[in-house]
């Protein structure tokens, strides 16, 4: 891994992608008593940063891989990306997905021409109908956050955010199975000199919180956050980096994560799921500590069922 | 009424408001079979476009009329903007506002340090009770639509809509009391060659609809439209100009405001407010007869209960 590597996938990637904006806000600046650099992947396309893992994913496969295909277990953001980045590519994508997943979800998937294979609602058994696939079809695996490719991908959101503000002195990410954090930190390390990078992770799934402290990779008890993003573990890939280059995670309650995020859609009039606040709350709770700061936030997905909101 | 004229308008309020940014979405387009191009007055300043008129009608008056104040009668979003404007210049506002207004939008008068004079509920009690202010005090009325200096900053959003995009065949713009789309027209005749402005209005407040039919200001029989910005009257400063410059207004059904507020939530991941859906909603409607042209629509701002959503 070096500084060249997260550089050309950014190319790779750029005809896939959308550069998405920075937004500041005077009033939150005011509130947080620092400046705030909001990177908006919530209007990169399919909603979320993830399509920038998942391009880079397929593209650094050989031409006989993509051939046969990719596949993935995934009933969020990550089916999604792999779909369309798989149709923009012009390959296959196979996504395993739970038979009791939302409809609104399996739709997404299939507007973007990706196979669904339904499977029973639980992790052995999406496991298991993956490597079914892999077998029957000779397609790749792709993990949603575990995978060296994934990992540099969703690092080129930072990377352009450190391109627009060199001078930040911190980032903060949300942590869920730690592809986009992973990505983070390394794009931190090979493009600032000083920047830090911070992760918001919900009380209530902080298995990388508790991962950091003990050295090992520890898994979620309990999942019951609103954050729905962030309810996946860390992995052997990106756990080695995290450990290595994550300044620290900070823990928020529910009641923190939803009022950051009311906060960002009443005063930036933008649109951020549950787990995108995760960081943005993490800076508010402790905003005391980083006064006078230029603080980077990684704004991750704006798919949220606006249908059903917590206020 | 010259080009020059709008020039200095927009030097003058440069300081004061943002240069909002223009958004496009590819699923939009592909949907309308035209470019489409959002001018996001959603983000400018206290949230909605009305900061733009405001500011340039304090900046209008002399010093000694600036010493006195100014003042208007409004529930929605001039009276923010008034108090936001006054504040960064430097002068005292008045805002007179029903008593029964939601106490969401007089504290968010306060917050900008405007002065709040309550009056009962009806036109006229609005309308004395902002006279015996201008007598008591020698402020400066401010019409929220029906003044020059309101209407001409108002069509700043559209002059800097053409100066990133001078191709486009239409601008869409909402109408309510006439000022943004009477600036607007004014933009578009002096800053393009042949880019026509269109209306969008609720088809339960459709006066500007009728009025453009009979050649003269008809009222609102009825205002009963989750628009709520849109269910003011035209004035007699800015209808000649719509008149003059307005190539058509379009009605649409409640139904379609709410189906194009959703669908720009879902798929731009920006929050706007239902009165900025309807332009686009009567694009929408009518799309077969813009295949493959270039459109502005102005988004007219963002300020919304999001407690109480109409989906």
């Amino acid at each position: 891994m070096n500084k060249e590597i997260l550089l050309q996938v950014h190319t790779r990637i750029k005809p896939y992608i959308h550069r998405t904006p920075v937004l500041t806000s005077q009033l939150i600046n005011d509130m947080v008593q620092a400046k705030v650099f909001f990177k908006c992947e919530n209007f990169q396309k399919m909603g979320a940063f993830k399509m920038r893992g998942a391009a880079n994913a397929i593209l650094s496969l050989s031409s006989d891989e993509q051939a046969k295909g990719v596949v993935t277990h995934s009933s969020g953001n990550f089916a999604q990306a792999l779909a369309l980045a798989a149709k923009k590519i012009g390959v296959k994508a196979y996504i395993v997905m739970p038979k009791n997943a939302p409809q609104v979800k399996k739709n997404a998937v299939k507007t973007y021409e990706g196979e669904i294979i339904e499977c029973d609602s639980n992790p052995i058994a999406r496991e298991e109908m993956a490597v079914k696939v892999q077998k029957e079809t000779g397609a790749k695996f792709i993990h949603p956050s575990n995978d060296d490719a994934v990992i540099y991908g969703q690092g080129t959101a930072a990377m352009e955010l450190l391109e627009n503000y060199p001078d930040l002195d911190y980032i903060f990410s949300p942590v869920g199975g730690g592809g986009l954090i992973a990505g983070t930190a390394l794009a931190a390390h090979y493009f600032s000199k000083y920047c830090k990078v911070i992760g918001g992770e919900p009380i209530n799934a902080d298995d990388a919180y508790r991962s950091l402290l003990s050295g090992k990779i520890e898994l979620n008890d309990s999942t019951d956050t609103i954050a729905d993003g962030l309810r996946t573990n860390l992995g052997d890939r990106n756990f080695p980096i995290i450990k290595k280059y994550v300044e620290k995670i900070m823990r928020v309650e529910e009641e923190e994560i939803i009022a950051a995020m009311k906060l960002i859609w009443e005063r930036m009039k933008i649109i951020i799921e549950p787990s995108s606040a995760v960081a943005f709350a993490a800076l508010l709770k402790n905003k005391s500590d980083y006064k006078n700061k230029n603080i980077g936030i990684i704004i991750s997905g704006g798919n949220v069922d606006i249908a059903n909101l917590p206020f």
